[in-house]
């Protein structure tokens, strides 16, 4: 079975999904290794809650991404756990080349918009404000270019009239919670190839 | 019934669904004037074809723009027919402040994207190009800003596998001709209600 890793800053309810998945036996993973960057974060609760191996790394002195030293420190921790994919769950910091470098096409996010649109913070309200008819989120791999890399899968939801950023976010995320467990399943069975900026998904 | 103005620049697909649906009586306006900036534009033709007043009327030295003088007499030709909305169907120049405020939240334009996705030329071949999942198309009123007025409505069209420049657009103007005339349609009902950035549609 393959090993995956995952990072978050929040709650964590995208990893929720992703080990409730794996625990059904719908999910063909092993969920390696929890690391957060924050003390207390609600994922460490949610993993020991799954007996997954979980951690906080300091993160250094930087507010929007890890120190270099950090940054080798979590990618030791995740090679050392024999992860092969990295799935960021509401990890609020930007990784760099050499990170990205150590696991080729195999750091995953979940974003919630219709990328390119609404890329960056509370995209559910960006989208709001902008008045679409159309939310939704994102899959894609991670490149150093915030939430620009290639696209694995999308989920489109609507925006209905009375909605509240609240409403409409947690739509969003009903939506995520699927489409995460559905991208990481096409990785572990190998159907997934990048190919320049977009992705293949093989039969 | 309420009287509208086209402007295009091509062949006038949008056009034709326009002039379709208020033929057939499902689109309770009268389009009293189509005018273009390309003479011998398909949208002449269409028009003849319907039977809708239609005139070429040069656009000035500019490229992306009408020249002020062309754009007061493009004003002018609307008014004088009794226009009170102005549909944009493939207009290939920018309209400008003096224009707009001739027809304030009255000019519609429609763009094959799900904006703020992609505005643009050729908005297919980018949505591809990027990766996307989901295309579409989208209803706006129009600013001095390229495609970034408040949306009127929107329409969702899945990205296929095999997809190329020309099945994508295709599969796209099916919609675009659809949600046109419901815009259209909603305009004038009188059920449409610009609110600062975005639009509200009453029941």
């Amino acid at each position: 079975m393959k090993r995956i890793g995952v990072l978050g800053s929040g709650k964590g309810s995208n990893f929720g999904a992703l080990a409730e998945a794996a625990r059904e036996g719908k999910l063909p993973v092993k969920i390696a290794l929890a690391l957060t960057d924050v003390p207390g974060a609600g994922i460490l609760d949610l993993a020991a809650k799954y007996r997954i191996p979980a951690d906080y790394v300091p993160p250094g002195a930087f507010r929007t991404k890890l120190s270099p030293e950090a940054e080798r420190e979590y990618a030791r921790r995740l090679k050392e756990a024999g992860v092969e994919l990295v799935a960021l769950a509401g990890f609020m910091r930007m990784l760099k080349p050499p990170f990205l470098e150590a696991f080729p096409d195999a750091v995953m996010n979940i974003h919630p918009s219709l990328l390119p649109a609404f890329p960056g913070l509370e995209s559910w309200k960006q989208a709001l404000d902008y008045g679409v008819r159309f939310a939704g989120c994102t899959v894609h791999f991670v490149t150093p270019e915030m939430d620009a890399g290639p696209i694995i899968a999308q989920a489109v939801v609507p925006v209905l009239p009375h909605d509240t950023p609240y409403t409409l976010h947690a739509r969003i995320q009903a939506q995520e919670h699927k489409l995460y467990v559905e991208c990481v399943k096409l990785w572990a069975e190998g159907r997934l190839r990048v190919e320049g900026r977009t992705v293949a998904v093989s039969a």
